[in-house]
């Protein structure tokens, strides 16, 4: 299960490893990609988008929806 | 009491947000200022440096060390 989620606020490689740690420590099986310039994370493993949801905001980046798969 | 901690990595207002958060889930009483450009983060409260190096190195940051005050 794969799961794009557009996050707005990374910037440059430690916003997109910000992001991705803090997505790894609440769904520890997930496997993060991130496309910095798109605005776009895309979390193949479990689909628990709440707690993801939840790991983005808390890192202090901004959480606005999924996206359809490209 | 007041602790400055070195820190790498931090190259914009997203790292900046995501340490701090990082630093404020941790210690929720912590008053945190970052100053990028010298890689600083002035924690003001308790000086719980375990966790504190914890939340720094969990959110993809690298930790080094406290810093004498200016």
């Amino acid at each position: 299960m794969t799961t794009i989620y557009r996050v707005d606020g990374m910037t440059c490689q430690g916003c997109a490893r910000a992001v991705t740690n803090a997505i790894k420590e609440a769904v520890p099986d997930a496997d993060v990609a991130i496309d910095l310039a798109g605005g776009r994370v895309t979390v193949a493993g479990p689909a628990d988008e709440a707690r993801i949801r939840a790991a983005i905001e808390a890192a202090g980046f901004e959480y606005r929806g999924t996206a359809p798969a490209a």
